[in-house]
């Protein structure tokens, strides 16, 4: 059952349309709700004039921030709660704000009865602003003459953090050391899912009831109440199918405003249907990082010092905040290890969109800093980038002190091996020296890991819930959601492997209902297959018990000598079918003695954590004079473990990589510095890469079985996307000698590059 | 929390429009089925050409009984699964048949785009047939020359039952016994719920949805894999709030239909919204009686020997079949019990709409006959009604041998004292004698029992959920379905109770989903109070011990020193409040030492029955020359145990006197005889009652606590309609001197039996 690319289970409904997503079940009288966004970068609203607006026809209601007048604030990251105060989640949201702190932000909203008047009638609003200064870089931000974004953070500083091992300062004053520096930048990008976010919410039974396109229902239920003022239980949340997230949707995004507004037009269904400019400029964004990075090495390649600098664009509110700075300097800390090490990391505030989570969660963005400087380095050193890598990186039996994580395998080089022998990557670093021309070809390379959940810096839980049916399937319920990555179908084989019934017997109910699933948190942190991994497991124990002591009374074969094999109860001294499991829950349902619905309910709690490992390996044509870079060939190497469904984890991988493309070449959100205003906030002028900018995409895997892993896996979601953007600029600079440290290497950088490095 | 009259959990939803009905949440792309019906009462569909019909614009497809190739038969009735063979239902049905027994049988099926279109091609559907003889009356088809409507079924006898005590041949050879005979009949009458049938069907996640306005979710999904031969797992029912039942909709209806439907159009949404005219036709009737009673008595008023033989129509098919006579017949021999007992009970197919579960299950219709026959027994030996009743119905301590049910309380005297006092009876007895004048005054009397639940004819299983929300609220999960009887908030005051939470922590989850709904058979029976006090005082206690042993790892307070008194964890000892639930939830939740997601479910199996009692008292005024009873005063009296919310058991008797009232005065589904064609089909010419035709209705209770229910209840759905129909028609005897045993006593059959009694 694990382990074999079954088809997703979802794969039906989906091509034929017939999977509901949030709008495909919408009430039938549902109103419409448009927000109006700020249109300055900093400031504050001084009024709204609605009258023209509501003269609209079918204008039901407008809600502005002034009538925001209990200031409940919210945190809207998508993490699990905590009740330790120091580490919750900064709450600094409102549904709706007269202090605006970017275009964008959200200041009212009108409810009418459909989109033309709704959007005619936001049109109309006119609102006056008190402007003040504004920041929109980090560096900047932080010096102190700087605009204050937020009252309780002096020069805009969310947080900071720092880590310290050894003693650098006197590290670096070793004789004859190699001191190799840069500063690495990363651009604002975002997720760009197929299905925009979209929520509507109503009352009943007592509730707001709100379906959302959310990764997060539960967290969602909690963030709602939370930004409402209202006891949790009297939020409801449902998550039916929904078109991707990649971290966008682990926020609570629209549903307090949507949940609110419902609220104002005494409980009757209102949607919040978010148009792709809005998605790009009012929901998240990834943290663009300035990064700067210096080593000292002896002159045989050791690595003795490093300083380490992060500076993570947080945007205008706190969403996920330093968590994904923190992250990323952790894994600095850990790829390369190295005596003395100390690094800080600030996350910043300005006047841009908020940054929040998205797949990598900070460690794309150091990856291509570490990854492009270690190149630097090596480079420097003259040494053959693979075998320096292979002599320094994290070594077999590296444990890290404070996730518990091992490096149990020899992983990294088994995935190098991989990577290398699909590419001839060896060989061509050689084939391509000293080109010259106007076409010429490079290779490079890059290494990540990555963690799996979130303990220990956060509670891993997952519950699950299994029932037995007639016929002897079963429902799965579990608060881990498919989001489009094929959770359903892993979930679905692991419980097929669990309970001992085959894959057509196991029904993983999709849609979470924060009234009746089970509690888990979601769809991020590459967290679900290993979290749910010990929740299904530790369900299906509870389930096989009574299915066993129940087939003990029937069969009076004793329990211990009873197992569930192929939709069977079996015999195990000499295999032999004693009933059908159809039988078994048939029998005990109808027993006029001992009538039992069979079912099971278990919370899970991990306290554990893996590494992910991988790397990838591409090779590039570039054309000088047109600055542009031509992908060749590109494969990732992963080790996530024991494969649940190859299938599945090759497409993850895909999308991941695709993601990556994106990120090293093309995309780029960007920001009017005079307005602060976002430029590109659609599909035509922001360049998301496509199938057509990437050649066929190659995934290949190395199986080390987690120990830690009831499943034998770890994270895979969000890897993929972590190696991609350093291998693709090492492969330029192998190609022309010119290493560019500030992504995306589209044509305009080349172009700057390429003049200041004499190529064109 | 128990025995409060709070306002109903759904009323908000209710009148504001909120709560959602099937027609509320089809799918938005749903297709409309229209069902073609015989026009014969009995004979073979020979061909059927759909030339015509296919060629109305929006017709998608046309289903008739020939597509119909794989003949699964399959039971109706809504009646708990059995694996004893020879205890289930009878399986007569198939989705659509060629073999017509009815003038309404299903023949065939368009589906379309919409209404018009489907309704336009069923008109044009041309349908041959050969038609056989037919039958319509119980007495006649049971004659050996009478045409056999089923093949098993000889003289259409679906069943006959006997049921014997003492030696009544011998008992009645005694000297000076006065005899009393009497036949009693009652009519066809229907349900008229609010809501008709209404179900849709598609498929999704490999299973066949349904939504379906139903009383029997779980028992609709087992009857769908029959009906279609199907795994039971890959069905799925829903049912939302619905607009009544009465037992119509504890039958399947179209639901299988709906569900083949769906599979002959891919999976495609397909409804199926039965008009009023097919509820009457198609769907389910009582079953009209014909009740032959001979009874022999002493002087002294004992009765010594009795016979009963009772004919049931059960219309075309099985449905319910015998179990509505068995259960009529055995209320015959418990409530005035007598030594020498002789009974038979026939229920008998005719070509006649298919009779299922109505309000009483046979108990109206015996109640009917019996009542009456004892006001005529105490007529003939000249005895006051109300003494000798006292004298000779089910004495204290009296126990059912084969129910176990126990008469614990002096119920029936305590029931009569409370509806005397309210009526003066007495006194009116006196006062109304030997009236003259065309309006004329009568008061009358009835009393009955009922039995609560179905054990130990069946089995009686429930199965209930409860998760604990972060704040102390939780969600209730239970088979048992509100279908307008305000279920839900007697579970709601019960959940309560039972966990120590207050009513507005509870929140009871009302629709059923079989996917994610623990199993419990339905509404019926008046079942559901009792049978949920099992399941949910054994899910309280495992959900209380769960909470109690979390509550000890915080406040390290003895769990035997532990309880949950309104929402908070108490210490016993001194009532100090240790810690909320709230925050007990929270802390077990989000504890990153021992996360708990805290929930609990169990199945609890009823192997009790109680008895409920009760009596109507009435008074009338007859208007001899128009042949009309005006119906004055009513009272019903009903010890159905402890109320859990005295308001709704109030309206509760309200609605069953209501249609006590119609079936005594005015409700008469009429059959053309020389065509089995209904000829009273809609709520025009079908004289429902309504408030119009009755006085306010006055409902008081006799409170004796049940002894074997967790909260004192027992049955009080279905009792109110049983006492009514007698006690008018012992008024109109009490007033006229006229005894009329064949209801309705409406103006005809009045006119008829005063021109015969000599009045007119």
């Amino acid at each position: 059952m694990v382990g074999k690319s079954i088809p997703r289970v979802d794969a039906f409904d989906k091509v034929t349309g017939r999977a509901k997503y949030v709008e495909d079940i919408l009430p039938q009288d549902t109103l419409v709700a448009r927000i109006y966004h700020s249109k300055i970068a900093n400031g504050l609203v001084k009024s709204i004039d609605t009258t023209e607006a509501e003269k609209v026809p079918g204008v039901v209601k407008i809600v502005t921030c002034f009538d925001v007048t209990e200031k409940h604030y919210y945190p809207t990251a998508g993490h699990p709660w905590t009740l330790d105060v120091s580490h919750q989640d900064i709450a600094d949201r409102l549904v709706l704000t007269d202090r605006v702190r970017f275009v964008g932000d959200d200041v009212a909203a009108v409810i009418a009865e459909n989109d033309v008047a709704a959007d005619q009638a936001v049109r109309l609003l006119k609102v006056e602003y008190e402007e003040y200064p504004f920041v929109l870089k980090p560096l900047e931000a932080i010096k102190p003459e700087a605009p204050q974004i937020h009252d309780d953070f002096k020069r805009n500083i969310l947080r900071v953090t720092t880590r310290e091992k050894g003693n650098y300062e006197e590290a670096i004053k070793e004789q004859g050391l190699i001191r190799v520096e840069g500063w690495y930048s990363t651009p604002i990008v975002q997720h760009c899912h197929i299905e925009n976010h979209i929520c509507t919410a109503r009352t009943e039974n007592g509730k707001i009831v709100i379906s959302s396109s959310t990764q997060i229902p539960h967290i969602v239920r909690r963030i709602v109440g939370q930004a409402l003022g209202m006891d949790w239980g009297k939020i409801r949340v449902i998550k039916p199918f929904i078109g991707g997230g990649f971290g966008n949707k682990q926020d609570a995004l629209y549903e307090p405003l949507c949940a609110f507004l419902t609220l104002q037009v005494g409980g009757r269904p209102v949607t919040i249907n978010v148009s792709r400019e809005e998605t790009f400029v009012s929901n998240r964004v990834r943290h663009p990082f300035n990064v700067h990075l210096i080593s000292h090495l002896r002159a045989d390649g050791t690595l003795v010092a490093r300083k380490v600098a992060i500076y993570s664009n947080q945007g205008a509110y706190a969403s996920h905040g330093h968590s994904i700075a923190a992250k990323g300097m952790g894994a600095l800390a850990q790829l390369y290890p190295c005596e003395h090490f100390s690094a800080e990391a600030y996350t910043v505030f300005t006047n841009t969109p908020v940054a929040g989570a998205m797949r990598g969660y900070g460690i794309p963005q150091t990856m291509f800093a570490e990854e492009s400087h270690i190149e630097d380095i090596i480079k420097k050193l003259g040494e053959n980038s693979l075998n320096w890598r292979r002599n320094h990186i994290m070594p077999v039996g590296f444990e890290d002190t404070f996730s518990k994580n091992v490096h149990h395998y020899d992983s990294f080089n088994q995935c190098f091996d991989k990577a290398n022998a699909y590419l001839d990557y060896e060989k061509k670093v050689e084939l391509y020296k000293n080109q010259t021309g106007e076409k010429r070809r490079g290779v490079g390379m890059a290494a990540f890991w990555y963690n799996t959940a979130v303990w220990p810096i956060a509670l891993e839980t997952s519950s699950c819930r299994m029932i037995l049916n007639q016929d002897g399937s079963l429902q799965v319920q579990l608060g881990e959601t498919e989001i489009g990555q094929g959770a359903d179908t892993a979930f679905t084989q692991m419980v097929a492997h669990a309970v001992g019934v085959t894959i057509d017997k196991v029904y993983v109910i999709s849609n979470q209902d924060t009234d009746v699933t089970p509690y888990s948190s979601g769809s991020y942190a590459s967290r679900q297959t290993y979290v749910a991994g010990f929740s299904i497991t530790k369900t299906a124990q509870e389930l096989r018990k009574k299915i066993l002591d129940v087939g003990y009374r029937y069969t009076r074969v004793s329990v211990d000598l009873l197992d569930i094999v192929d939709n069977n109860l079996v015999r195990i001294t000499d295999n032999k079918v004693v009933m059908t499991l159809a039988d078994l829950a048939n029998a005990s349902l109808y027993d006029t003695d001992f009538s039992q619905h069979i079912s099971a309910e278990q919370t899970a709690q991990a306290k554990s954590n893996a590494y992910s490992f991988g790397c990838c390996f591409v090779e590039v044509e570039v054309d000088i004079p047109l600055c542009k870079v031509e992908l060749i060939d590109i494969i990732n190497v992963h080790d996530c473990g024991t494969l649940i469904n190859p299938a599945l984890a090759e497409a993850q991988v895909h999308g991941g990589m695709s993601m990556g493309i994106g990120f090293a070449l093309s995309e780029n959100l960007l920001i009017d510095q005079k307005t602060g205003k976002v430029l590109n906030d659609n599909l035509l002028d922001y360049k998301l890469a496509t199938f057509m900018d990437h050649p066929d995409l190659e995934a290949q895997f190395v199986q080390n079985a987690e120990p830690t892993s009831p499943y034998g896996t770890k994270g895979l979601g969000e890897p993929p996307t972590c190696p991609v953007a350093p291998a693709i600029r090492n492969a330029v600079l192998h190609a022309t000698g010119i290493a560019i440290n500030d992504l995306p290497l589209n044509p305009h950088k080349l172009f700057e590059a390429f003049k200041e490095g004499g190529l064109i």
